[in-house]
């Protein structure tokens, strides 16, 4: 297997946390890392091996977006400023019911990948329809995929009600067995869209099938509100009754926790997928974070839909989550820049079982690595390399992205999938969704 | 003088409000617009002009950062994760006091330039030392400035006392009387740092000279708790009774207003700069902006300096100031996406007292002009382009740049400085001061 030495000017491999490496070579071969070690001793140890000089790079772990509905970037800016429920009901839903098909998400993942890769994300924990879709357009641009088979109550083009819902999302999961880049979680969308009966049949599925659960979790106030109205309790203590905090699960949003709820929440071991910009642009709240992780819970970030955000960018998600952190705190020291690297890389990975494979730059680990040209005037001067990566950094300075040892961004171009294409069939979406439903207008 | 025709696919002019163009052509004469009509008519009017064509690109008023310290990009990142007093205390006056000087002002505001000019800003207010070498930074760069001439009692390197302060502030708005790109404020510092005697000078000499007064104002809580200790009100109260309040006022940052201050503001006619990742990153807090707006405030957007942002990004900034307001105010329809393109464009305009030189691409204004090639993944599709200018694009779209009708970015390169030289003086500066003063090591 063919050996690749990167020479960048910095290493920041996450684990050992809080760590920059300079004159170092990380090493490569096939789809692992196999050497992070001193540059000299890497050029002489493998004499016949392909030099990739980062000269003016920082190199660190692929990001990974422990929260998207990839397939969404075609609903990018369709409507916004709007409350949750209206934007739903009122926009999103409408939209959805009339177009998402196969050819949709296909189309709409592969947007969503080509963005991500560029902006240096390898891994996402997705949460969508026509599973089988978003499984394919991942494994044709060599992109690490969770997918989340979304299951409710109501039909949709896709199903017609929660068993059908999770017999598509057992048959999907059969089928792409083997794949490398590609796993399943079973993801009940909400609270309020998922009966007690079923969320029990999936905390027996999860069981007996050994899949993590993906879950939106207390998003908003509303969503409070409402079960304490229809079962007498917050979805959390439903959620716990129910058994749901004993099966392996990411929660994403958890804006709205409580001391005990985040005691609970630690005790038993429960992933966040922060996402900060999606619940400030809708005003569900800004999640407590730092009181989050400093009880001991792992916390990852996420950036939600593109429809809610409305840009992949963990660059901008990190950073907001480091900043937000502060001013919700009350407390400058609180999520260091360190610490906000480590939720986007490797909290993630721990979040999705994945901690023993990537996340960190480490030997042994799937060579899931991106590098940044800090050489621009926004990261100039440059005392640590680290603050510059979530402070300061722009996703454009991606230059170069490997995922499981594959060049799959090489000096700004993609490597594969064509970009070309992939704008032009955004562009044929735009067109038929355009002609089928008026956008907003404010 | 030379013609050009500017033909993007969209115009965004800004005023009107909430407004899109297609098929427009903006045509610029010499530093002016003189005309903003139907492309064919543009192209039949004009015959000989340069065409520039921008087929997927929007056009739009340059970024106005209404609150900035350009030379400190030379300490961008210097010390992180801390308290605003311990982090000047300890880490940015002491570096200061060492190495600010005219050639550290001078090179560091180029620095800062080439970062705000690749990023769409075409004019900042800045507030700084050395006032000289800042307003010779944007003349060589044909960038448009506000130079704020800091005023303190304290000593620095600068300056020994008020008194000399104003000397200076003086001596050099006169030095440059007649250039078009720059003007001058008079900058007290904050409350706590000048006393009620020279705050009476400085409101005498702005009203003499009609400059503006520009001033760090209810920035953090303790700001407020030292000014009731010592002078039994708060800091607005105490500047009101001086006077300051019927003089031309920027007061940046108001993160901590009352009802009763913002009904005060807005009668008389304060303009606000709002900074929303700096007031996070120090744990200042969150500025009501909506309530301020509301009020009827003049708010405009800041990145503040980089060692506290890290970074002097205008976009970033806009679409902070556009969710961080909802997610304040509970509000999902608060500062909707046009409206935050007001703030970033012509409501800094008009806190400068330039609302009818720039701000918005009106015939008869100057040439202050960006476009941004949206025909990336992270702004396909699109919708709604002013969506995607708040929301979704990255600074690094911006593709050409024109100040006063100048190119100075053109296909993003750097028409009016040499960017080698001005990433290897920031190198240079770099090792200087890490030579001086070891980091922040957290």
């Amino acid at each position: 297997m063919s050996v690749q030495i990167l020479l960048p000017r910095w290493i920041i491999p996450v684990i050992p946390r809080h760590t920059v490496y300079t004159d170092h070579a990380l090493v490569i071969q096939g789809e692992k890392i196999i050497a992070l070690q001193a540059t000299a001793d890497a050029l002489s140890r493998y004499p016949s091996a392909e030099i990739i000089k980062l000269p003016d790079h920082a190199l660190m772990p692929g990001m990974i977006n422990l929260h998207t509905h990839s397939a969404m970037t075609l609903l990018r800016g369709f409507a916004d400023d709007l409350p949750l429920m209206r934007w739903l009901n009122e926009h999103i839903w409408p939209a959805e019911g009339t177009h998402v098909s196969d050819e949709f998400v296909f189309d709409g993942t592969k947007l969503a990948i080509a963005e991500m890769i560029a902006g240096g994300t390898t891994c996402c924990n997705d949460m969508y329809f026509h599973h089988g879709a978003v499984a394919r357009a991942a494994i044709d641009t060599q992109f690490r995929i969770t997918v989340g088979c979304s299951i409710l109550e109501f039909p949709t083009p896709y199903a017609s009600n929660a068993d059908d819902y999770i017999r598509k999302a057992l048959a999907c999961r059969d089928e792409f067995i083997g794949e490398d880049l590609v796993q399943f979680t079973l993801a009940p969308h909400a609270p309020y869209t998922v009966s007690d009966a079923t969320f029990r049949r999936i905390i027996t599925l999860a069981d007996e099938l050994e899949l993590a659960i993906h879950c939106h979790i207390h998003e908003s106030a509303d969503e409070i509100a409402g079960s304490l109205k229809e079962y007498g309790v917050r979805p959390l203590e439903r959620l716990a009754e129910l058994g749901l905090l004993d099966s392996p699960l990411i929660a994403a949003h958890m804006v709205h926790t409580t001391e005990s709820e985040i005691a609970l929440l630690a005790k038993k071991g429960i992933h966040i997928a922060h996402n900060p910009a999606s619940n400030l642009k809708l005003a569900s709240g800004i999640a407590p974070i730092s009181q989050q992780l400093a009880a001991g819970i792992n916390v990852g970030i996420g950036t939600d839909g593109a429809a809610s955000n409305n840009k992949l960018d963990m660059f901008a998600e990190m950073r907001l989550a480091a900043l937000l952190a502060k001013g919700q705190s009350d407390n400058p020291e609180a999520v260091p820049a360190w610490q906000a690297l480590e939720m986007a890389t490797i909290n993630g990975a721990t979040a999705l079982g994945l901690q023993d494979k990537i996340g960190s730059l480490e030997v042994g680990k799937q060579a899931d690595v991106i590098a940044l040209n800090l050489a621009q005037a926004g990261t100039q001067p440059c005392y640590d390399p680290i603050s510059h990566l979530v402070y300061a950094a722009d996703r454009t300075q991606v230059s170069d992205v490997w995922i499981a040892g594959r060049a799959v961004y090489r000096r700004h171009e993609h490597q594969s999938l064509n970009f070309a294409e992939v704008l032009s069939t955004a562009r044929h979406w735009q067109g038929k969704i355009q002609d089928s439903i008026a956008p907003q207008t404010n």
